[in-house]
């Protein structure tokens, strides 16, 4: 009927119901009251189990166990916090912080006078995950694997197949098949924050709106409503002037890597140096287009524009405003060392994946505000809102605009339309700047719950890049006693933490280290995880 | 802020208002009636200048009129057809019918308690179009071009200029820019028939029970439940037996071209043969992704077998279902030659991309039912919802499915999640079989008028390939009298008639002859479009 995701809520949804109560502490029994409609009965929870001083973060954890294992199914209606603190002795408070946790986990949300009802179950479960993906076949001989820690033995197959060999052109899908607890993987925003009344809510009004010829076949560069309102967006956040015409509207940055790999090559283009350590995803793109990727050093500075020079190379995939992986910001002096290497003649491709998400200033301009004849720019909504949602933008230099408005054209016609003019009324109406700015609020949250749990189970790591963005790469330096970061991310998985290891994204030697994505988990899976791979990495080193 | 169609219709809504009425027959301003709130003012409508019998028509034709010039701007409701009917003394037949013809147009839509609101402004008006269109500088010589009739001069800027050399990638793109008054290109269906309640309803269902996640990168082949869904309508409707991991979502057929161009392509493949005539469109993309395509005739019975044998082609790109242009159906004796020939190591490539639209009987299997190792199966929900979904699939063979699968990881990660759950909804629910039918029978009304307008003022054209589809073929044989279809079709346009001519889907000489879309045009616009044709061809003919 559809996903596994969808089934699950529909059946459930036929079928809410108050949770039953097995049973459970005896206070809890003789307290439940009759006013908590249909939830007399409830999980078998034991207070005196929570540690004093812990009960909230105890409850959450009891809460998450059952929704993962399916006591508590998508659907499923909570006691009221009155009801519950009562069954249970304790105050209301800690119910309420309780819930509040699993909401911003994206797992309950508040339904007004329907109480607090389960919306998601976590990430994975080992059990369909391990059942329905092209990776699980390689996980035939999970012996060889440390055995996972008692919390998550039950439900997690430890593997360390994603890690065992060299990254191929499947590897990302792959580890995002495989089943964990707490997935750290970078590059994802915290998807519970997803605005998806006010997306129905203007998907609505636009509908109502629409034109039929809208529903045709469309320009290939996108329709005039986003191009519009993405150079509206540019010019207040990131500095730059551009007029809607030289806007061209793509499926991400993924697509838009493609379309200048077909371009440049055409144009005689055979390389385009790339940042090193940088992005693997990016690299295997180019590379999928007939474009080498010699790697460029990259220092507390940035991308050092001497190497680049001296490469010969003719074009550059950067990261300015947030180096990806290390989070560096490319500094003024080299910015204008880069420009003058430009102004010689050559291509800047600037990917400014994050840039939106920064915690202590506002963003440094992007590359394009200065030299728009050299300067090729990507932007995507995949770190804004969703990277489900498939958009994102290319400001071409000049010389390119006609070849990549066709390569466009010849990709797929353009874009979706009705998905374009959502998004642009809420790039227009204000309410994606309001969203960001919350989520820029409960990301550094999350971000300073990382840096603390680093600090205290991983005290020997050094974090890099956490000044803006959604992950910060920790590294461990050369001790000669650890094994290789790539061993250290398969343990970690196989403990049910997904993590990605600095050195995929090397292409020299580089130091040990791991790229850890902090949005998208709330403080408490982000204080396991690391504890998680913290725990993995004193086994390794016994 | 968003489009001009999106202006338009907020401009508008901010100012929903009433129709003013100038002045008008003083019957009219002597019987209005104040039961039609905000009412008393209408157009000026004179009941005397309408034929008799023909007073439906009359309305109709003026209410366009008024919309198309901006007195009736989107958002304005219409009188009640009790007031109009009683304003000009007709019965209330008269009203009703003339506002269904413009509800049937896509331009009018009942809103209940909320009267009856125009929703939509009709395709270009000149004013607007020729401004905007990357094509209307190259209109500076109108005068060559012959007078537009009376009734469209003042809005329709007269232009020959997309045919005036051979097509090149942008032709569809400038076509489609060209202002008309009445655009019958083939390949839409009717776009005011797209379910927008259904759609809407579907996706507020989607995003009530997403799980997070399913926002974050997901699998290139498309969500699960697309693939089953579209596994399951290809069973009940082509015929097709797939099993959900088989099928891979793509942004359309053109995108599915593309991503079969570079397979073969990497698999040594340097050329794929296609009918005779044949789309343009696939033709470009084909080449574009670097394969020649040698075309083989089509005659009564479909693709010539012996001689796509004799060209020594390996693959093939068919369209068996309903072949265009030409409409005709491949024989039973030419498939059972065709298996033969892929058998001995063939390849098919099948665009089935409008069988669904078929009006005498079921439509034939698929090819792929045949033969799934050597078909390579491609459809969409271009002709059966909008081509602005952007959303197709393709059944590989098992040769080509890894192949194919990593090409679409490159090409975008895969289709954007949410459109693909809420049509997955719409196909699990029988929400788009229903609307199917009903589509089928409002497009064989509209061909039943275009036969019948071809007859009457087209009378020495042959029609070709009616029995299905969303469009018909007409040629006009070889008499030496007449000039090319590309003058044919320019003249049409000058007078505000959108056609394409057969020549342009020809690689070898063909008799001159137009490709009309019947399917998102009303009855009133068909014979209107095809009486403009004919008198094009007479002025030619003179």
């Amino acid at each position: 009927m559809a996903s596994p995701c969808r089934d699950n809520g529909s059946v459930n949804r036929s079928n809410v119901r108050p949770i039953e109560r097995s049973i459970t502490h005896a206070t809890v029994a003789a307290s439940a009251p009759s006013a908590a409609a249909g939830s007399s009965d409830f999980l078998q929870l034991r207070i005196e189990d929570a540690p004093a001083g812990g009960r909230s973060v105890w409850l959450a954890r009891e809460l998450r166990r059952a929704i993962a294992d399916g006591r508590l199914p998508v659907g499923s209606r909570l006691p009221a916090t009155r009801v519950l603190a009562a069954e249970l002795r304790v105050s209301r408070g800690v119910i309420t912080e309780a819930y509040r946790r699993l909401a911003e986990d994206g797992q309950l949300a508040g339904r007004g006078r329907g109480g607090t009802v389960v919306v998601a179950a976590p990430v994975t479960t080992a059990a369909k995950g391990a059942a329905s993906t092209p990776y699980a076949h390689r996980t035939a001989a999970p012996s060889a694997a440390p055995p996972a820690p008692a919390t998550a033995a039950a439900t997690i197959a430890p593997s360390a197949a994603p890690f065992a060999a060299p990254p191929g052109p499947e590897i990302f899908d792959e580890l995002r098949a495989a089943p964990a607890r707490i997935d750290l993987s970078p590059g994802v925003p915290d998807l519970s924050a997803f605005p998806r009344t006010a997306w129905l809510r203007a998907e609505r009004s636009v509908l109502a709106g629409l034109v039929s010829t809208e529903l045709g076949y469309g320009d290939p560069r996108g329709t005039p409503a986003l191009r519009l309102a993405v150079a509206n967006w540019l010019a207040r956040n990131r500095g730059i002037r551009a007029d809607p015409d030289e806007v061209l509207i793509v499926a991400g940055t993924a697509q838009a890597l493609g379309l200048i790999g077909q371009v440049l090559h055409h144009d005689g283009i055979r390389e385009i140096a790339v940042e090193d350590p940088g992005s693997l995803g990016a690299r295997q793109h180019l590379r999928h287009w007939r474009l080498a990727t010699p790697p460029v050093p990259v220092d507390d500075d940035g991308i050092r524009v001497d190497a680049l020079r001296a490469s010969g190379a003719r074009a550059v995939l950067l990261t300015p405003a947030h180096q990806f992986p290390t989070g560096v910001v490319l500094g003024g002096g080299r910015r204008r060392e880069l420009m003058r290497w430009a102004a010689d003649g050559g291509l800047i491709v600037e990917d400014d994946y994050d840039a939106e998400h920064r915690y202590d200033r506002a963003p440094v301009p992007a590359l394009r505000s200065l030299l728009p004849e050299q300067v090729c720019y990507a932007g995507s909504v995949s770190k804004l809102l969703a990277p489900a949602l498939r958009v994102g933008w290319l400001l071409p230099p000049p010389k390119y605009r006609k070849a990549l408005v066709d390569a466009k054209r010849f990709a797929d016609l353009g874009n979706a339309a009705l998905p374009q003019l959502v998004l642009a009324r809420l790039m227009e109406s204000g309410e994606l700047e309001r969203g960001l700015r919350l989520l820029r609020r409960r990301h550094r949250r999350r971000r300073d719950a990382m840096i603390a749990a680093i600090r205290d189970r991983l005290p020997d790591a050094t974090v890099h890049g956490a000044a803006a963005g959604l992950h910060l790469t920790i590294t461990f330096g050369r001790d000669g006693r650890r094994a290789s970061d790539t061993d250290l991310a398969a343990a970690a998985l196989a403990r049910g933490v997904k993590v990605q290891p600095l050195s995929w994204h090397s292409q020299r030697p580089s130091l040990p280290g791991l790229v850890l994505g902090y949005a998208a988990r709330t403080p408490d899976e982000i204080t396991e995880g690391v504890s998680v791979v913290g725990e993995a990495l004193s086994r390794m080193r016994r």
